[in-house]
């Protein structure tokens, strides 16, 4: 099973070029879409797609990531091998956040020819590096064989939380096509409360803390632990990030009421 | 075989995470998707899409359809099985237009926490219940096993046709994306026609009734039978709902004109 | 293995109406999208995904492209195999420019009920004609039986490249998603310069020759041999399109510089 994540969009034949690479090596490979709605070049929120599919797969699934604005420039091409998984893509970041999930084991470069395509591109390794790669995995071909080990993979820094006066600072990491705003703070920390006050650009809001969209009236906005965990501000059946303003990168500050 | 309509759309990871959940549990599940871009929270349209794509689909198909602006509420969960198929998802009216025309046979709840996710969030029931009902009903599981049978699902009531004094009143039931108008008027009660007078917004037309878009000069009007079986406004290579300016749920009326 | 090439886009059930029409008669087949978002009737474009992804696809693959304006109208339907591959589609040009780099061997008009679905509809052949045609290849019905054999297929005449005084004059094929502008003059004939003057709309360019996006500056232009072998003019991380202003089938001269 190999599961795709990229910026190429649906309306190019990129991806299809991919899949007909894949499947020219390892015919009975099972492909999934992630998304191929990533924003172009945008690492971050490629790599949260991933880390957010990820854990639902089967043991032994082949993720596939290429969000790859250095493609032909030195930045190297990786296979990353985890507990449950592999993932193949640029080291640019992309696979760290849901590799490092699942408990990284090795990163090899994906140096051996042997298993690229043929002719290799100086601008789609998606196609004629990191699909005959994923091919191979799934095929059974070893990690080790793929090229040299290392250590020292680019680790993304999306935001981390910090903690001050009772007051949680994050940011955003996700706008949802439902308009709801995924933050980087974990749901644990507001579950307990029924109200917070949240800080969201300028604007200071009071809002209650809910188990569900639903448990509001409609348009009104809520607090929850979204379906990944972190905490996420939405709307009854309306856009949260078209009311409030805001995008992906942008701060939230969020501090506990007791009511 | 397992089929998948939801309002989920491309750019997010949660119908990936749906699939992932599927093929955990069913890993040799053939799955296709029927449509993620149905707007948000439209249960009409997702309703319309489900019925239109399940007939093509072989005996014993699977089909999971979940847009549920309920999502966390008492809205009840459901298996519905037809003569030819199951039909999985929130129990709104989404399922009926396409179970009806197959014939129900019972309906049960998705009660049983056995066919669930171990951990069921209170926002994202695609991916927690309704992807592991369908994963079980492929495998085999029968449809009484989920919970209690059910008599009263939620039916929708999309614009049913009126007659009087020679006029047949209905609505409009989809736009598709070449911009044809799809009507709930049965396109059998003009087949015979070779012209209608239509009543669009605040217009009345004359318009020629054709077997296929290419009949009539470029960018003209007809009134043909769709691919649905339904009474259909075209324009040959335009859109027809840009012209006459319309949306799905707009009233339509046709007269029959003898010439 | 079957891919599919459309303008139905992905907001409709069409493409899944195919699908289901495809595996009622052919349940293993393995479905492959290349796009459903060619614009709406554009042949070009969608001969232009179709040569794409075509030769990355393992022998014996079947291609089935419909963009088909005159669908219902006396133009022909058919299957083309060649040395690798079978296509199937309307005659009107879409199917060959993939065709003919692969070598054809026969075309064959599908005109036989027999593969067709019991009820052919008058707008929508792409489910009724073209995806049992399909559906039949994969199972290993002969292109021979689907209906008489053609020679004189429809042919596409996308802006041929024409040279004199040094200067080859050619047109622009596609805008991809990233806003790289696909010309349809060969990468060949200027892989070894340096420097080429560039004619795009009204303006007069003097831009470098590089291997791949990430050899220039952030957002300046580049001429380079793009993944498909054509020469690609582009921006490192930007959209050369619209700093351009150009669209498909705009035409382009190139003239090498010697430095």
């Amino acid at each position: 099973m190999i599961t795709l994540t990229t910026d190429f969009g649906l309306k190019d034949p990129y991806v299809a070029e991919m899949k007909g690479a894949i499947l020219s090596i390892s015919p009975n490979a099972t492909l999934i879409d992630v998304t191929h709605e990533v924003e172009k070049f945008d690492v971050r929120m490629g790599a949260f797609m991933l880390a957010s599919a990820a854990p639902y797969f089967p043991a032994g699934a082949v993720h596939l990531a290429v969000v790859d604005p250095g493609v032909g420039s030195e930045r190297r091409t990786i296979v990353v091998q985890t507990k449950q998984a592999f993932f193949v893509g640029p080291d640019n970041g992309i696979l760290m956040l849901a590799a490092q999930e699942q408990g990284i084991q090795r990163i090899h470069e994906l140096s051996n020819p042997k298993f690229m395509l043929p002719m290799v591109s100086w601008t789609f390794h998606g196609r004629d590096i990191f699909a005959p790669a994923a091919a191979y995995l799934e095929r059974g071909v070893e990690a080790s064989e793929f090229g040299p080990q290392i250590s020292n993979p680019v680790c993304p820094s999306f935001g981390s939380v910090e903690r001050s006066n009772g007051c949680i600072k994050g940011e955003i990491l996700h706008i949802d096509g439902f308009g709801n705003i995924v933050t980087n703070i974990s749901g644990g920390e507001v579950a307990e409360a029924k109200m917070v006050e949240l800080k969201l650009s300028e604007a200071s809001l009071r809002i209650a803390v809910a188990k569900t969209y639903a448990q509001t009236r409609l348009k009104d906005a809520v607090v929850l632990v979204g379906s990944h965990g972190f905490l996420e501000v939405a709307l009854n059946q309306a856009s949260a990030a078209k009311k409030f303003i805001v995008k992906a990168g942008d701060k939230v500050e969020v501090s506990l009421l007791r009511v």
